[in-house]
């Protein structure tokens, strides 16, 4: 027999509200289509998740005023957040197309096999990604609808829907420079040419070197880029605007919001470089993805850039083989990770993320907050940073 | 030599109000890729449009109270109406395939172009959806934060909002219900089975007419899921909650919100039907959209609900083969025209269109407004009627 814990943990509050926020979406209710679709957005919000945002947003409003009788403002701002995360998960898998999201198939998949399944007419995965992009739609709009309802005093309120709408802007920016980066850093060099009378030999076409000389670089994505899109959609997102929302939402001041910037950025930084090693190195158990995806799309993360900053000779073979390439498989991604160990460039993202990490440890002990708060961040840092999923 | 005229017309204010507020955005001033994706949604927001849902919110606003020197807060809530509706459009033209939209490549087709023109890496359709949907996700965003600094005083906003948001869930609603349709009414038989021994002759699978039998219908859509569509898609998103928007800006009561809704339900399914008919006898030219693509999709409208129900013999022959069919041609599309005319479905979808707008004419005539509003608002009705694009 298992007793169940007397107060409630967080992340159980956010799912609570959540499940009570979507039941009471009443226009979805009186149509047994849209039953449906409610059932599905349902399942993919209340299942899984780290809900790393809202615990953010709850410690730091904890920490900085916030009033204990008076927390279930805090508790659904977080919800809110978990709320705005699903709608950006959703719209990612689409545009990475990317199968598999918290260990099931992801929503435009699963809507995908539904209409595959039933045998109806049309594109099966135009359908599905159709159909995932709604729920998407629906999730960043209740979203707003969640957050204006957390119950905060108007002026707090305001200043959460500001930055709020901040983070979305962020967001959106930060994925579209993703997308952008992987497009155009993807295979930057075309295969080799066949040099005619020098059989087996192959040398390199001559403009994109020297394109990739003129901006500076050789093959492989551009670091300062790709700190850029860490900065919009991990840092700011994830990590410094979550803190933001608590922090206003418990009334707090100018320079408790510089504090969340100077902890949250290079936090930010860590949680992502750890999100991109998990890409290549991960367990797909323990998280849930795909560990493919990323060389597949030769997605620009600082793994690759270190990478193909370090590699020489026949490595540089290996990456221009496997990485971006569509059909790439498992003793592919090997040889690939063979190469990320060989040459350093792991070994220099560990070491990148522990500059971070540690940068992060000064910040917060600087941080005028509650020990209570800067314990749970801490040990949030701590997670973020060493998880493996 | 022209003159400018002395008061910009009403569409010229919108325009005004988006494109000061698009500037604004300084997240995307700051970077060259997000300059470049900020000037492509300022050009698709600022390029045509009919501006309706603005007009309609205006004047719905004007003969119900609006104070004339404060009329800014009910542009800037239209301009936010045409900002969320260009979300609707964006997303809409991936969910469909469309290509064309408003006379130029739609969002995804001209990302899709660029990718494909500058000879990026992966796949360009799927580079196209995903800048695209970004686009519209931005749109929507941005939506929210217009409306919310119209101006209005913060109990008329709370209104405006919750409205909007109740329009957000039910344009979503819609779009998916449409989607749905398309997918399980498209095709809605097998291609007929040969059966040995009959060479030549063929006849139909039992199984699929029993099932059509059973659902008391016969081939192609069900009307009564057509105008469930209809209302939450076109009648509720484009026409009542514009209107009511305007309402409740002015601070009208209960009452002006069920005469938005007499006038606007019926007009909504008179222009849904309008469309319906554009879609597929309407001169590309004047409608910037493709006039093969609802064909294609066996998109359920009335129009086809209609010709499904009145046609016969060879001409049910005819809707097989053409409609639902991915590669239609022109010289399809003008044999399944010729159905549509000869049987009567257009003559019918003509009455219907005719019935629900002097239905909505008696609505407008009922309603208490100031004289100019009601002519506006007539006007508008009869435009958004007798349209030709």
């Amino acid at each position: 027999m298992t007793l169940a814990p007397a107060v409630p943990t967080l992340p159980a509050r956010v799912d609570a509200v959540l499940a009570r926020f979507l039941t009471a979406r009443a226009v979805f209710g009186r149509d047994e289509d849209l039953r449906d679709l409610l059932a599905v957005i349902r399942r993919f919000v209340l299942h899984g998740g780290k809900r790393l945002r809202p615990a953010l947003c709850y410690w730091a409003w904890h920490g900085t005023g916030g009033t204990d009788g008076q927390d279930e403002e805090a508790v659904v701002a977080g919800a809110a957040l978990e709320l705005f995360h699903c709608f950006a998960l959703i719209h990612d898998d689409i545009i990475d197309a990317s199968g598999f999201r918290r260990g099931r198939p992801s929503l435009h998949e699963e809507f995908g096999q539904r209409h595959a399944g039933q045998g109806w007419g049309g594109d099966a995965a135009a359908f599905g990604r159709g159909a995932a992009m709604l729920c998407g739609d629906l999730c960043a709009m209740w979203a707003e609808e969640l957050l204006a309802a957390c119950g905060a005093a108007p002026d707090r309120l305001r200043a959460a829907q500001s930055l709020f709408t901040l983070m979305r802007a962020e967001a959106m920016a930060g994925e579209y420079l993703d997308l952008l980066g992987t497009a155009t850093g993807h295979r930057p060099s075309p295969p080799p040419l066949q040099v005619a009378g020098q059989s087996g030999e192959t040398v390199p076409p001559i403009a994109p070197i020297a394109r990739q000389l003129e901006r500076g670089r050789g093959e492989g994505p551009d670091s300062r880029r790709v700190l850029r899109v860490v900065r919009l959609k991990t840092a700011r997102y994830s990590i410094v605007r979550p803190l933001q929302i608590g922090v206003v939402l418990a009334g707090a001041q100018e320079r408790a919001l510089a504090a969340c910037a100077a902890f949250g950025e290079p936090l930010g930084r860590a949680f992502q470089l750890r999100d991109d090693v998990l890409g290549v190195f991960g367990d797909p158990v323990e998280t849930g993805k795909s560990v493919l995806d990323d060389l597949r799309q030769a997605k620009p993360t600082m793994l690759l850039a270190e990478t193909w900053a370090r590699a020489a000779g026949s490595d540089r073979e290996v990456l221009r083989t496997h990485v971006g390439e569509p059909e790439l498989d498992e003793a592919g991604a090997a040889r690939v990770r063979e190469v990320m160990t060989g040459c350093g460039a792991l070994a220099a993202v560990e070491r990148r993320i522990g500059s971070a990490h540690r940068r992060a440890r000064y910040a917060l002990a600087a941080w005028e907050l509650t020990e209570q708060a800067r314990r749970e961040l801490s040990g949030l840092a701590d997670a973020a940073v060493r998880r493996s999923r």
